[in-house]
């Protein structure tokens, strides 16, 4: 540990958190609803309204609070990525890409609607994830759309799951399993970071420095942990098919590295994401906590 | 025909702005592309830069143009709703919407390469849409990013396509057959030209008022129009399989109304459009042209 953190009862603040952003989702997707195309809505709550984790729309306030950001202006951002997070999801649990039967617990959207509806709501999903960061009227909004759209596009999310099919059956390294998890995962984090850094009324350069090799680290841990979890983890905790990776051939840290090289690899980043936070001194100290939890979870 | 208009050579300039279009496209998708996910950005590539009338992008020229808009700040706005529709076609054929092997003369994205590729391709190129459009730093793009994202998402071409989706097999009647080509075919066409007008310098409310009508009466007729032409059009002119509609069990306005019928609702949608577009006077003569165009077009 290379950095002192300050005791944050961070399982209290993310259950708030999570809170507020359940409440931000459901205004959005349940009150501008419009009357005509009641399949394709429900699909889109259903899809965004089961759960999950909101890691990414509580890392949006978290650097939002650690910048002195106004609670207001962190609403769409949080929101945003949730979106376009939940968008991810059901369009990769498609027959075409994973075909996954089972997320958050419950069938995946395809399986409970059908392909074509979940392909619509995976669409309208990203489509309102925009639409929402762009009708605030804050004066950063525009910035916001393109530090969104740039992560989750051809050069972040959408790219690394490219690079992801690419893989599927091929002999990997570990550099280049790093790389598509960059893009894949690693990516969204970055923008998390970002938005609610540009929510701020002023940043300063070191603090969006500081930020985004925060995010590098966190990102990469968590999907290292994911690959412990899949293996590790059994289905029933884990909310989809335990081993789900492995049967289908896809690399990763533990096949590549083994189970405790993997696990010494989330904590050497973790204890670089603490180091990175330095420059904000105490301000860091619950994204120093949120980091912690992120490689010691269990689900 | 309602208001008279100048003799402008509308075929000069859309090849004009074709070309104007193609090149800012071709720029978007070749310039920033990283080398990574090379399978991707080729899908994205064929599935934008093969052909297409470009109405779209015109459009947004042509309301800019209307009302002074600088060159300049029409580009991205163009090459963003050409990127949107052209995602909303590769979704539209995939398998388990349309399953259409044929597009543009070539064989749809999925076909050329594989579903998945083809899934993420346009999912994308809807991220790449608001991508530029947010990255012009233009005072408002902020309200073109929420116009667009407004018009493709649930409540409108999003919204439209799960309409058409729960009408196949159904019985359903002209009114009902309206809405949902207003959703899906007609909001697309409504936000070129608000776009074209945001990009202007200042605007009338009446002028925008003026081109909303406009928008309306050409986005329905020119469905109507492409309806007519899946059932009387060759499947070489239309570079699309001809009579999928019908074979597809897919309501059509020739099917509700008679083919006549048809051409005359058309027709008088046409009129509505020209009679619109009053309040702009000569200013308003390209747009006139055009809507000429798009209902009296063999492809």
């Amino acid at each position: 540990m290379t950095v002192e953190t300050a005791r944050v009862d961070v399982g209290v603040l993310m259950a708030t958190w999570r809170d507020r952003i359940e409440t931000q989702l459901s205004t959005v997707l349940e009150s501008a609803a419009p009357a005509r195309a009641s399949r394709l809505e429900e699909a889109m709550r259903y899809s965004v309204l089961g759960g999950g984790k909101r890691l990414r729309a509580i890392l949006v306030y978290a650097a939002g609070q650690a910048l002195a950001a106004d609670d207001a202006a962190l609403e769409a951002p949080a929101v945003a990525i949730e979106l376009i997070h939940a968008y991810s999801l059901v369009h990769d649990d498609l027959p075409c890409m994973d075909d996954d039967d089972l997320r958050r617990g419950r069938p995946t959207c395809h399986r409970a609607f059908d392909e074509a509806t979940a392909l619509l709501a995976g669409d309208a999903l990203q489509t309102l994830a925009f639409e929402v960061l762009a009708g605030t009227g804050q004066p950063r909004a525009a910035e916001m759309v393109a530090t969104l759209a740039r992560c989750a596009g051809r050069a972040g999310m959408a790219g690394g799951q490219a690079l992801d099919l690419d893989a599927v059956g091929r002999q990997l390294d570990v550099d280049a399993l790093m790389a598509i998890h960059h893009h894949k995962t690693g990516a969204l984090i970055e923008a998390a970071l970002s938005m609610g850094a540009l929510a701020a009324p002023s940043v300063q350069p070191v603090h969006l420095e500081a930020l985004g090799e925060y995010a590098r680290a966190i990102g990469l841990a968590f999907q290292i942990q994911d690959d412990i979890l899949d293996v590790t983890g059994s289905t029933e905790v884990l909310g989809k098919t335990q081993g789900a990776d492995a049967l289908r051939d896809k690399p990763t840290y533990p096949a590549l590295l083994g189970l405790e090289e993997a696990r010494l690899r989330a904590r050497d980043l973790l204890d670089q994401a603490l180091a990175a936070l330095a420059p904000l001194g105490e301000r860091g100290d619950t994204l120093a906590a949120l980091a912690r939890y992120m490689i010691e979870r269990d689900h």
